[in-house]
């Protein structure tokens, strides 16, 4: 499968050479981030794509002092929800109508049901909930960049109200959740590039329940 | 780009037909799944493969009664690690090692800052990160299965302590984090197949920073 070749050939470079990614890659990129699925079709999260170099500059001594972080070419930054509230799940349910053309009264004893539930819950536990869901987009960000030859490097690495101040992120009702430095391997200083890749065996992994 | 076509292909089946997906294709679903990119390359989750159709029947009742739980062919359960452990730690370190056939005094440093930071946290936050990476997984393996034409469907509407309490995961170590029925569409009574797929438009998802 053409997708295992790809899963193969990434790695998370350690370290970038500075060349800029194409913009119709990254459009690609992000419009399989924009294609995931998230839990009952919310998608709550947002994508920064960090270009400015000085903004890189803030971020990366706050990143463990990674130089991805600085040295990638576009920096994705993962920003989840801070909360769901009434009028986010509203607006997506709307969004869905709009976009369908018609109401549905299983669709809105749906909405319905989500308006009873999570604006009630933590804001925490929500977060958490959204922050998820930016991680399955994030994944595909991932495979995307494989497909196009384009580095990535998933970044957990870094102080995340740290990057909501500089991004002001909690102003738009949003929390870091992770960062996805996108650019070119340089291989002659990256100790990871020639290691082989390291994962638990499929027994290991896996359990089969016949 | 060919994955923008499988992702434009693939939605959450809402009803499947018990037809059985290969084996070899279930396989390299996996392979996705086992090669997905975590957090300090811990993987600190297991997948369980549910094919006994007894169980699933146990399963359906405790995730929203949804059909897909039965229909399918295979269930994937994503299970995190409850916690990370300084044994958990240690050992995909050492499975490292022994792999790479080195050791190698930066990792050996940064393993020993592991070791003193995971273990003495919260449970549930580890956990929470832990799930974090499982999503990476599932993330990949519903790309692998569109890729492998199999129909995947996402559920996190289920109870995870009761998953958790069928699967005998608590004893393990491990929680239910997410879901994933593999199988096949059953076009005739699934009411979401001829919907158009609703996702937010790009300029709403993202935000460039030049």
């Amino acid at each position: 499968m053409e997708l295992l070749n790809k899963l193969n050939w990434r790695y998370a470079a350690k370290a970038m050479n500075g060349e800029k990614v194409a913009e119709d890659k990254i459009q690609r990129i992000l419009e399989a981030a924009r294609l995931a699925p998230t839990s009952s079709g919310l998608q709550p999260f947002e994508i920064m794509v960090v270009k400015n170099q000085e903004i890189k500059e803030k971020i990366r001594p706050i990143a463990w002092n990674q130089s991805v972080i600085t040295d990638c070419s576009h920096l994705l930054v993962f920003a989840a929800w801070d909360t769901y509230t009434a009028e986010r799940i509203n607006h997506m349910f709307d969004l869905t109508n709009e976009i369908r053309g018609f109401k549905n009264e299983g669709w809105e004893n749906y909405r319905q049901m989500l308006l009873d539930s999570y604006p009630q819950k933590d804001e925490e536990e929500n977060f958490n909930h959204a922050s998820k869901q930016a991680y399955i987009a994030f994944s595909q960000a991932i495979i995307a960049a494989a497909f196009e030859g384009v580095d990535a490097t998933p970044v957990e690495g870094f102080d995340p109200a740290a990057v909501d101040e500089i991004l002001n992120l909690r102003e738009k009702g949003l929390r870091s959740a992770v960062l996805l430095p996108l650019g070119y391997r340089k291989e002659e200083v990256d100790w990871l590039v020639n290691l082989v890749k390291v994962r638990k065996s499929m027994d290991e992994l896996v359990t089969v329940i016949e």
